[in-house]
Parts: C-alpha cells; structure tokens; sequence
C-alpha cells in the first residue's frame, strides 16, 4: 500500500498539476483537500475534477466560522494592522488551514502534506510552521521549491497536465495574482509591480466599487459588541461570519477598505499589493471607536504595542506559539468591557462616525466639561503639574547651577 | 518700579479679562504677548485693543515657520499621532509657544508668565512643563487654577470688564471651545460633549467642507521630500510654512483630515473632540506612504514604537526633555533616505495613492516576482523556514515526548 | 454615633499619634487595623496599646500567604524588577494592605481610611490607588499632607501624644527609615541620603551578612518549580511563605541579595536606598534560570519588556487596574511549563549555578553540538542567511548604484 | 593571474586546513587576514606559518582600539546585554572583523572572503551580515556549510593538512570551544553541553579566579566616565582599551563578571555557555550606576527598551544597519550628561557600590528627604494623587453604578 500525502487542493491549475507530479515524483496516494475560508469559489464539481486529475480522494472543508470565531476575532480584539494597513487577511488563515490538513493527515495516516504556494512568498512559511507546531514528525512537500518541479509557466503546468492525461479547460493568460476568503482579497501582478503606478481600480475591484464609483447616497449601519465580539448588525443578532459576509456588501458598495500598500515580506523583500477588505475594515474602525469610550489610556497604550507584535507574529505564521497565546490572553482580558453599540455613515469610501454608546462608558461629561465638581477640583491640577514636571524643573535648575559654576 | 508678567495674549475675552485681574491681584506690570502660528486671527488693532485693556506692551511674535521646522516637521518624520487619530496640533503649538514666552520675559526681565489654559485641560501643562524646562525660576500664573479667579462664566467676565473700565465688544454666548493654528483648528463643546451624538458640521467645520459637500471631481496632489521633509508641491520647491497652507486648501476643499475622537487627556479624563488637519493629514500620509519604499522592516518596527512614543511626549507636553530630544535623533537617522515623490488624488475625504518613486526605493521588482534569480533562489526559502520554525519544531516535539512519557 | 474611620496601624509613634488626632480633628471612632505582611513586629500587646491610644477596636490581619500567593508570585513569575534593581517588596505589599483595608471599613461600615505615609514618597500613591480601586466612594485621610496636622518632629508626636494622655515609651531619636515584610526590608535616611557615601553596611543590615562576614563555606539549594510557582526548598514540599522564609534564612547568612541604589519614585525626585531581598533574591535568580531552559526566544524577548511593563505599574500602585491584570494574563500563559528543578550554591554573595533541568527543555544536546542531523542541516543555515540577510544587502547594492549614478 | 580570496585566519587548526582546501576546491589564491581584537594570542611566527600552509600573503591587523571606541563603548553606553546576562563580547567583534575583511579585500581586488565559523552558529550570520551590508558584490565562502568540505574532525583536518605537506603540530584533543578578545572568553562544549552539570570552574576559567578562590580582601577601584565613556581609572586618565585591560585584571582577580547561561541562538536553538567578563562587567556596572543620578524616569525606561534592541540588534549580527544607527543615536543622546566618577569595592564575585558622584546629578537631598520646601509641598502631592488616580476612580464608580443597575 502506498503512502498518503495531504495536498491543500484549490481545483485551480497549479495544484492540479501537483496531482500527477506527486503521484510520479513521490509514488504518494493523493489525498485533496479543500478549503473553504470562504474564498467563494466553485466547489460544484470539484471532487470529480480532482478524481479525474488522480487524486484518491477530496476533502471540501468548510472552516469559515472557525476562521471567524478563531482567527479574525482575536485579531479585531487586538486592532492587529501589519505595518498600520494590512488588515492580515490571508495571514490570518493559513493557520486555519493548515490545522485541517493536519487533521485530514491525522485521519488518513498519511505521512507528509503538500502546499503549492511559491517561494518567494509569506504562505509558505504560515503552511509549514503551522504544520511543524501541530505535526512535527509529517513531512512536508513544496512543489515551487522542489529540484524536482520543472514547470515554469502556466503553459509547462497545462502541457504537463495533458501529457498525464488530464484533460481540463485551463487558461494560459495570468491574471493578477489573488488570494480571497471571507475576510478580503488580495491582489499582486501585472501594473502593481511597479510602484510608481497607481492601480487600475476598474479593473482590479473584486469586492465592490471604488469610492468614485460608489453611490451619491450615504448609507448608516449599526453595530454591537460584547467584551470585544461583534454580536449584531442593524439591530439584528447575527453570528460573526454573517455579520462580516453583509458589511462586506455594504462597504463594498460604497467603497470603503481598499488598500494600496508596498510591504515587507518575512522572506526579506518588499512587495507591492492592493487589499479589499470591506467588512473587515468597517469591523475593525467600529470596535476601535467603542474602545475609544472604554479603555483607559494606559491600557490603550500597551494595548496597542501588543496589536502590533500581534500582527507580526500572525504575518510571520507564528499563530501555534505561547508568545501568539499570551498575547492574545493579554488582549482578551482588556476586552471584558469592550460592550456597546457604534453607527457610521458609509459614504464613497468613508466611514464617519454617527454616535457611540457604551454603559461601560468612562467617559464622564460633567468630568470633561470645564466646571469644578466633586472627583476634580481645578486646584488639583497644580499640585499634579508640580510633580509631573519636577524632574525637569529640577533638571532645569542644575544646569542652570552647573552653568553657573563655569 | 513694579515687577513685569509676560502675558499669553490672544485678544479674546478671556485674556483680555486676565489684565486688569493681574494688576489688581498680583500688582504687575502687564507685557502682553501674542504669538502667532498661524491662527489667522485678526491681529490688526491688536496693540491697541491690549493697551485699552490696560497692559504696558505688546508683542507680535510670529513663530510660524519656527513651528513648521522644529515642531511639525520633526513629528511629520515620526509620523507621531496621538491615540492612532490626533495629529498633535495643538501639542506642538505649545513648546514652541512657552519658548518665545520665555524669551520675552528675558528680555522684559519678567519675573512671571501668565498663560490663560483651565485647570481640566493638557494646555496648562505644556505651557508649565515648557516654561520650567528652560526658566525653572520664573513664577507661573494660570488664574483658572487661583484662588483669586472668581469669574465663572463670559458674562462674569464682561462684566469685570466693564468695571475695569474696558469696554470691547465682546460676545456672552459661547460656542464651540477651538484651537487653531497653521497645522489644525480643534473643536470641543456644544453637541460634541455627548460621545453618542454624531457631530453637526454644516455647523462645525471651519477648514473646509465635509466629504459629502466636496466637488464630485477629485485633484491629483504631487509631493517630494528630501531626508523626511517635504520640499516641494505639485513641482514647486517651496517652504514648508507654504506647502501646509496650500495644502490645507487643496484638503480642505475635498474632505480630508477630518476625525472625530474621544480621548484621554493626561490630567486623567477622557474628552470629545473634532479636529480638521487637511494639509497635514495630507503630508503625513505622503510621507508614511514615501518611507514604505524606503525604510526595511526592522526599521520600520521600531520607528513605528518610537513615533507612538513620541506623540506620547508631546501630547504630555515634554517637548523640551531629554528623551524627547533623544527619540528625534533615532528619527532622524532614519529619515536620512526618505527622498522621492508621492503622488495622491484627493476625493471627497479619500487619498487615494498614484505613484510613489524614489531612488533610494529598495522595492525591486525582480525580487519581487515569482521568477528565481541571483539574489535569491527558491530553495534558499528552505533553509531558512527550516530555522526560522525550529524552535516552534523543537518545542513540538518536545510536547510529544512528555506526552508518550505519561 | 459616630462615623468611624479605618487607620493603617502599626503600633509605632506615626500611628500611634494619628489615633487621637484624628479624633481631635475628625471626630470619627478609630477602627485600627495591623496587617501582618510577615514584617516580624511585636504583634503581642498591640491590642492593649491600640485601646490605650484611644481607638475603639484592633484588627490584626495575617495577609502574608495571601501577599505571597497573589502579589509576589504573579511578581516573580514576570522578572519583574524595576529599574533594574529593586524586585518590588515594598510596592507588592501594598496593595494587598489596601484591599484588607477596605474589607475591614466595608465590616465596620467606616466612610474613611486613613494611612501614615508621608506626602513624598511612593506608598501614598499605592495606598490610596488601592482604595480608589476598590472604594471609590471611601474617603482617604493622609494627615503628613493634611492642614491640621501640625507634628514636625519624633519629639512633636510624642509630646501630643503624651498631651492627650498616651503614655508609651517611644525613642525621640531617628533611625533609618525602613519598610519590612516576608520579601524584603528597606532602608532610607542617615548616611544614605548622600550617594557620595558608601552604606555602613554593618550598621545598616537587619536581615543577614553582608558578603563579607559571610561564612567561608558555601551552600547548595535546591528548588523546584511548577508552573512558574516556586514548590519545594531541598526537597521538601512547601508553601510559598515558608519558602520565602526559609530562603531568607540562607540567603541571609551567606550575604545575598543587597542592593543600593538610586531610584525614581513616580512622585518626580530620585531617592537613594538599600534594599535587603536575601530569599527573592535567589528565587527569582532559579525561576529566572528554569525559564532559560523553557521559553522560546521570542517569547523571552517580549516577556521581559512585559515584566519590565509590571515592575512600573507595581511601582506606580496601579495594581487594580485592567492593565495589570492583562500583563498578568500574558505573564501565566509563559509560565505553563515553566516547570524543573534548579540547583544553586551560595556563596558570599553569589549564587553559582549548579545545574537546571526541566521535562520541557527546549535544549537539545543534539541541536546544540557542532554535527549535522535529521532537525538541521548545515546547508539549511545557507538558505536562512541568504534571506536574513536579504534586506541589508538590497540595501547595500541600492547605495552603490545610487553612488555609481552620481 | 588566478582571483584572489580574503582567509580570516588565526594560526589555528581550522583556518590552516582551510588553505589548502580553497586553492584546492576554488583554484584562489589565499590572501590571510589575522584580525586582533584582542584575543592574545601567539602572534609571532604567525606569517611563517601561514605561508607555509599555502597562503601568498598574511596580514595581521589591529583593531583593539576600533573595537573598544566604536563597538564596545556604544554598548556599555546602551547597556546592551543578551538575554540578561551576555555581555555580547563575540556578537561586538564580528562586525569590526568583518569591515577589517571587506577592506583588505578591496585592497587586494579579492573577489571573495572566506571565514570558519560553523554552520550551527550565530557567527556565520554575523560575519556575512557584515560583509553583505559593505560589500554586497563580495562571494562569501564558508567551508563549514560546503558540500566540498568533508573533514569532519579535528583528525581528519590534521590528515588533510599532512596530505598537502603541511606539517604542524596540532592536537587532535579538543578542549573547550572558546572565542576570546579584550572583552570576554566564551566557553562551550565538553560538560558544559549538559545544563544539569554545573561547570568545572577549575578547569575552565583562563581571564581569573572564581569567587571562592579569589582573595580574601577586597580591593577598591574608581573610573569615571565623560558623556558615557570611560576615561579614567584609578585616577589615571587611559584609553578605553587600557582600562578594559587593567579591569580585566582586577576583576579576574576578584572573580567578577563569570557567567553561566543558556541562551537562545539566531539558528533557532537553545545553547550553554560560559562567559568570563570581568572587566567589561565592572565597566558596565560603573556606567549604569553613574547613570541612576543623571537620567530622569522616563528616559531610563525608554533607553532600557533601546538597550535591549540594541543587544538583540547586535547578536543578530545587524550592526551595519540604519536601525542600529538609530538606536544609537538614539542612546548617545542620553549620554550627553553621563558624566562622573564611580567607585567600587571588589570582593569575591561581588561589586559593591562605595559611591558615586556627579555634577550633573539630579538627586536633590533636600528634595528626597521627608521635609516640605521650595520645589515641593506636601499639598502637592493631594492634587497629583486625584489625577493620578482619576482614571482608576471613574471606572470604579461607573462599575459600581453597572452592578447598581443590575
């Protein structure tokens, strides 16, 4: 009996042509495996095509609300933004994935997992130390790294196909390079390549409209939150992954969460990407305006240098480590009383603030007004001026002294 | 002959009031100063209107291009805003300010300043914490905090006033509490002291319009820096003083940099503000936008920590401290690079990027693609997951041997 | 009746003089409440002399194994140290006086708690943050700070005390002013008020030899640690406390744990102590030492910028605050297998590693050594040099062709 | 004319067999190197010797005083320290080796450089980070990590050198791995790979005693230090790397500065080492003790942040970086004051403090004693408490208000 390799299977031409070069280069069982963060793809059909490209078996795996409840939330909590714009969506599921396809190993006995993404990229280090935090003894296959793989065009992939037997309606034209789930979609390729090139956002737009596209009428929605969590849209309890999937409709219409942005990769280069994250971004700007009446300023302080090592360690592929469990142990606890309710007017490409509520509120009117009151007499501040600045007047008059002494 | 006060003059209501309450209390001579930043107020007559009101002088003090060099300028290179919205405007107002106070009173041979900040704000902290820093042995007066201050209300004020022979056109009512100067105006009060109400500003803006009443067409935008300063706008060298006015007219006409915010004061409670920045939302955005292409990723990390520090310092009103002076040198080192042109269009509150070159740029276009080259193979990815993973493999391996051992 | 106020006892001329004082100026009954942090006083006769002074009733209050479990533990478990060297005796302990003072007014119904401290030092900042925290509606009485309080001097206190019938037998001379409990003793004032000045170290130490009347034979110990808590001594199984105590013990003898040093206290002025830790000296040397052996580097790195975090906020009195209890959320999650055996001899001041060992031991001999195996192929470091390497480098040949082009 | 490499070369085994081994495998000519920084080793003959084993030149070249003025002195001025405990002698060395390499290299028109550190180490990074940042067009070659290279043993490389007729007398023992230079030893290998053993003290220590054979009377010792550098010894003015030297003979004396450590590697795994520093540890005491009276607060906890980057910065082998420039300028800000004088008692194994002075010290006695006065009235501290505590307060009430609401 052979033994059985995982292969993260999308359908598309480059892990159909892993099928048979595994198969050949490995003499592997192929066992595929699907995916579905909610990249909206076609799955209809897809178990014939990966019998037809020589796979034993498919796995379609619907992880969406994991990957909300599990993934995303933590990251919402923790404001994580990767170098103040990524929003981390494909970095914050390959984790997700890569804990199914240890699991589908687990279950089938298979002995190593395959992932066709390339070598110059962030995936395939989110994959592997994923995999290696889960299942360290499982072997693992990366074709684009492989002396073995010699396809280098999509037009060798199709060859390569055919002369295996596999006969499927693939284009030879690329496009930009995409990776989508429910939580956004990338772009890479083509005119991004060069950054002194704006995007051609007609061309490019998946999601939504750009804000010169969206409508002339602005739109309200409203938000709830518990310790942290989305809990309804408009007034309507919903579970997150729907609440994400409807503002995903709404931001996209009034074209809200596009980003252009030249980041650093972990593997040591910068590269150039357009992100839509409608929902995502709406999401993240609502609960950080509820925190605004809710946390103290201590707390937001460190808080925010935790969201950033936050999303360092997720866009790294660090997610299965106790520094990613401490810091998100740490966050969780700032957000016991993140609860409250915050409306936006979306109008093309702007989120604007429509009035935040919260009974965990510190914010005080009679405290921020400028009368005296009972928690704050006007006197108070000059006893806190004196030994606030007490280090610098003392510092002031020693130099004074020392000059002096010249 | 009477011992001399430097007086924190705007001609408004409050310090006009606080003339006649220093003679009258503390017996000094009043030298009233105004230092302009910008704020566009009505200066003319000013000198008049002080002696009037029964102060012995006058100064005009313009700072405006001292504030855009050695104020703005270094914290547009740290992108430093406060609490991941406020951009400091009028925190950097404040040192700048205290400074030429200081300086008048030397010359005058003062032996006080008087500043007219309340007692529940950040403003009579900056103003101390600068004037300590460089004149540890001048007096302070703040007569919001004294005793001797008995006026409540505008009207207590008019009224005191008029007693003290000074009869100037002044208003009772009071609207919005506002700070203004070149780089912002603040607005606090009225609807805005309730955090869930959403702001009015058909009523509200000065600056400029709100995204909704922008032109339906956008304006492309071209700036350039040299070191992390901007030099020139839409291809003209010009100051940086003339590059923020042009650009608060460009911004403010298309609905950028407005935000809505409720944060944390230092003297302990949280307050609700609007704050327009057009020009300078709109530099900053440029220059962050600028250092992406430029600055590796280890730098941009621990720049980003030092900004946030930075905006911490200068919202506290440290400016003139060591380690305000020590975070601007690592600033500096890094802005050594940050030279090249960045192109927006601004749309109706939206920056939408257009091109960003530079020839310090480390973006590379071959690195960043998919192909293999020679400076970096695809396999050289193997190695380095292999170490960048070991101690999450280790550690796994580990957790299974403890596990088999039970 | 009266309302009744809960005072911070001691038995010592501060407190003692407080009780009529208070009943002087407050007119409140005098609930005195001693809580026992393990400072080893005369605790016998104290209800006597409590009564004798004027209060109505005396609480003695054994916190130590609370002190022990719930603030020093979290303290150790984090490294926490501040400024690099105080390890937090005094600032740990009050806190946890705080909140026994509170359960005692809450029992007794008293709407004030009064403390002893002094208006220039640290703890007046913990005591009353403490009771903030926890009673906002009590009100705090701090008779150093107050109006009425008239007492200057030791004699001063003993002449009122004397004039309102208290007859105790009290030194008019001052000693150092000292702090003491299970974990550490302080010392201030006389020769230690000039830095310039090395501590009359035989004068000074209460608990143990200076290094250089240490014995000249050393000493092993041995301790255990679970989950980052500190089990048993040489063997033996132990609560915390005893092993504190025990510790204590040795380290005393063999003159470990002394410090001196100049401090900022949050009030604005430096100060100058010494500080005797002998057992959490040694301890948090050994969990410092297992966790060498445990933690991940990453994790390490960002642990120490945590527990640096808690050793301020500690220092600063903030210990019921959310951000507290967030860094200690973060602090647990690290300490899950922090768990070993640590060997040490003591010896004249040092403590000498003698061998550590953990089941989860991230050293492996293997790894370590200089041959090649199944986890690490020399090759591979190849392939990670490259891409660690990879942005300096792009970098380097970017500034040569920006040369070359001059 | 054949090309020519670059050999860091010692004398010693390793780097001999390596000759023969690069004109053999890449048909160079050999151009060695013998960079001293201070290791003090045997010197004479060491051009014979080199030439003998096959190279065409040998340069011998010191840098004692380049490592001492700008590697070491800007991480005393940091504070810089691994981990805790590592004085970062090797990671200092590294990158002045490095440009020493890359500037004989240009010199001799060498197209390549060729070092003999280990595959498994941090040494490899740090030597190619170096050369990659100043001559990224250099080939690097490091035998260790080569598929030609196949002497896995100290026999095999003596085998190998007779094999080409060169014939030395070498041992085939191996001892302890050491690196040594005017900083520190390292010590690894041999019992040290077991963490559970202690180390064999009498065996392994080269720079002095250890605490238990160090003498019985303790010795004094002064430095002072202008802006952050060493500038005098016992009253003697010296240069750094003369007073390195004369402390490295008192502290070796007295036992100082002897480290046992577990520490975690760029590679990615755990290691055990010795260290011996002993007048790098007296140096850097005396620097941060200097320290505690001049810098404020604030800039202490920042630049403690900065030191700790700044270590890892430098164990990564980064040093020709912008950030590590930042970082120090960053940190030489900070020094500007450090100025003042230090005094020790050394005393087996311990540094005792017997005083420090400067005058720039912002300890104030008066200030820090239990008096009111000019700076600072106990009132004061009333109004700085209310605010320092506002935050905590508010959120209290308001949580006692939800639980009312209940």
């Amino acid at each position: 009996m052979k033994e059985k390799v995982v292969l993260a299977y999308s359908g598309g031409l480059d892990t159909t042509a892993i099928i048979p070069w595994l198969k050949e280069n490995y003499d592997y069982e192929v066992i595929c495996c699907c995916v579905d963060c909610g990249q909206e793809e076609e799955l209809d059909g897809l178990e014939e095509r990966a019998k037809l490209s020589g796979a034993s078996k498919l796995y379609i795996e619907d992880i969406v609300d994991d990957f909300c409840d599990n993934y995303i939330v933590p990251c919402v909590k923790a404001s994580a933004v990767y170098e103040n714009k990524y929003l981390l969506g494909t970095s914050m599921a390959r984790p997700g994935i890569a804990k199914k396809l240890v699991e589908i190993a687990r279950k089938e006995g298979a002995v190593a997992i395959c992932h066709g993404a390339t070598g110059k990229g962030n995936d395939q280090i989110r994959f592997e130390l994923g995999i290696k935090a889960l299942a360290p003894d499982l072997k693992i296959i990366a074709p684009w790294r492989d002396d073995k793989w010699e396809l280098q065009s999509r037009q060798d992939e199709i060859d390569y196909c055919k002369a295996h037997g596999i006969d499927l309606p693939f284009s030879a034209d690329s496009s930009y390079s995409r990776d989508r789930n429910l939580w956004h979609i990338s772009h890479e390729g083509l005119e991004l390549e060069d950054p002194s090139v704006a995007p051609n956002y007609d061309h490019l737009l998946v999601l939504g409209n750009s804000p010169e596209k969206a409508p002339e009428e602005g739109e309200y929605v409203t938000m709830t939150f518990e310790a942290g969590v989305p809990t309804s849209l408009n007034g309507k309890k919903m579970k997150v992954s729907d609440i994400i999937r409807e503002l995903n409709v709404l931001g996209g219409k009034h074209g809200i969460g596009i980003i252009d942005i030249v980041e650093n990769r972990v593997v040591g280069m910068k590269s150039r990407g357009v992100y839509e994250t409608p929902g995502g971004t709406i999401l993240m700007e609502a609960h950080d305006q509820l925190e605004e009446l809710i946390l103290d300023r201590a707390t937001m302080e460190v808080k925010k240098e935790m969201g950033n090592k936050l999303a360092q360690i997720v866009y790294e592929g660090k997610w299965f480590t106790p520094l990613r469990e401490a810091v998100c142990a740490f966050i969780d606890v700032t957000q016991k009383y993140v609860t409250g309710e915050v409306k936006f007017k979306l109008y093309k490409g702007n989120i604007i603030k429509a009035g935040t509520t919260s009974k965990y509120s510190l914010y005080s009117e009679s405290l921020a007004s400028f009368t005296t009151g009972d928690l704050y007499d006007h006197h108070d501040a000059e006893g806190f001026i004196t030994l606030f600045g007490l280090p610098l007047k003392v510092r002031a008059m020693k130099m004074q002294e020392v000059e002096n002494n010249k």
